[in-house]
């Protein structure tokens, strides 16, 4: 029997095709296309989970579930997608125009969620029965895995690590609030940090050639790459930067201190050099520092965490 | 058969004796004496037990288990107290000394922890299986009540909201760190804010009236009831400090997103004026506040939610 992941993007929609253990035997991708009816989309995809299966040699009768990771909320009761502005979704009835077309065992959830079960079922968190899951991107993603199944609130509505406030009265966020966490710890913050030290030096400076004197070509690689080299501006920039994210992971610890924590998103390309900063740092906003606290590991799956994920809800 | 509930403080320790619906059948409470030497205050504490219940009636046969609630963290495997500063006990063998005076069934976790599970058992989370217990008082205690039973982490160490950090680069906190969320949202924290308000009014203002002139003499009770009656200073540093608590519980419903969010401790006693102004101003932090979201509710139980939560320890 086979499971379908399915990661719905604002760009794109990757389907695969998962085996029981949670290997990926085939997959495929369309592109996101925003402007068609919602029916149309639900068509689209699962003209896709058709022809990804086929293309494996499968048939429609192996499928035991089909799970669907999205950005943004739904119902597991009803099986609505309440809200998920990338893809212009307001309380669609996901599931009631899904089984239509394609009747079978449907699950939908959040796309940070999805990823944090991924890695606690196949991937770097593995074998724990808690973990905290935090991606690290444009925004900041999270995900909370609890006695080995996602916990996404009691309304549905939590997770939001991103957008819990980290600086009282702090720079505005899309959210509508102020001092919101990934103000200050996304790659977004990281750039932004980069992009006011780099107003105040001299065009001969190492962050400013970089980018060739355009700070809107900056990017968390640049300044990333040239802490690592050394680069003293880049370096305090990303000194700062990695002392927000660990007293980030260091808020999840004090409250909800899972076995482990997971960094995950495009930032976690930068490896060893990201995960020894948290490490040094993160620890000494742990009140109970003396003590055991979860671990800090860097996601390995990677974007196919969307699919096995998917794949693996029920 | 019957409970029995011990409630651990710095100045004094209760024991009750509770039944098996959580009524409180009969209590006492000794003082504190920190100078005495572990296994004597270990000692003292099972001579009150067969105090009490022998004054109610009872007989040690008839207890079924003996619950601890300690101001500070607990290994729930070994039964020691790892650490609790205000009884100066550091790695002590709790259940071993214990069990050696009194041979029954000995539970023991932090007290914030056992007040959440009180309230969620026979108080006013009664009835939900998932819900946050904040006590606010000199700083924030919480406890993590999800499906039905404590959450205290995966190495025991978590619920520790108060200090997780909402200013960075905020004020120096008594933990080490810099801006932890009991700086701002503490009574400790509404005086401090009325204290620094208060300096620069002139003598005859009604928050300088109210202690006589004498900042030390500042308490979050005269703040909120000049607030209350319309003190346009006091109104304006209760309005900033319940802005700060509305922040700490969104922040809470936006990460775990409990069933509802039960509000303790000292200043709960400020009732509906404080719990309004909570329920005006919490839902804008809230990221997904067109959704359903935990409601907001006053503890009921008061100081015997320690025994209460305690005697239900398992």
């Amino acid at each position: 029997m086979i499971r379908i992941g399915i990661d719905v993007g604002g760009t794109g929609i990757q389907t695969g095709v998962v085996n029981e253990q949670g290997a990926i035997l085939a997959e495929e991708s369309i592109v996101t296309r925003i402007v068609l009816p919602f029916s149309e989309q639900i068509r689209l995809m699962t003209e896709s989970v058709r022809h990804v299966i086929a293309s494996a040699g499968f048939t429609e009768d192996q499928i035991l579930s089909v799970g669907v990771g999205v950005p943004g909320i739904a119902s597991k009761e009803t099986g609505e997608i309440i809200k998920c502005p990338n893809m212009g979704w307001n309380h669609v009835p996901f599931r009631e125009e899904w089984i239509r077309l394609l009747n079978k065992p449907l699950f939908i959830d959040n796309d940070a969620n999805v990823a944090a079960l991924a890695e606690s079922v196949s991937g770097v968190s593995a074998g724990t029965s808690s973990s905290v899951f935090i991606t690290i991107g444009t925004g900041i993603g999270s995900g909370i895995i609890l006695n080995g199944k996602i916990w996404s609130g009691a309304h549905g509505i939590g997770a939001e690590l991103g957008h819990t406030i980290m600086k009282l009265g702090g720079v505005p966020c899309t959210c509508g609030n102020h001092g919101c966490l990934e103000r200050y710890c996304s790659a977004t913050a990281l750039i932004r940090m980069a992009c006011e030290k780099a107003g105040s030096l001299s065009a001969d400076s190492a962050l400013l050639r970089a980018v060739n004197g355009d700070l809107s070509a900056m990017n968390a690689r640049i300044v990333i790459d040239l802490a690592r080299n050394g680069d003293p501006v880049a370096s305090a920039v990303f000194n700062e930067w990695t002392d927000n994210v660990s007293q980030a992971i260091a808020n999840v610890v004090n409250f909800l201190d899972p076995e482990v924590i997971v960094i995950g998103g495009g930032v976690s390309r930068a490896g060893a050099f990201l995960l020894d900063a948290i490490n040094e740092k993160y620890p000494q906003y742990v009140v109970f520092r003396d003590q055991p606290i979860p671990e800090v590991r860097l996601a390995v799956l990677g974007p196919k965490a969307g699919i096995i994920g998917a794949a693996m809800l029920s």
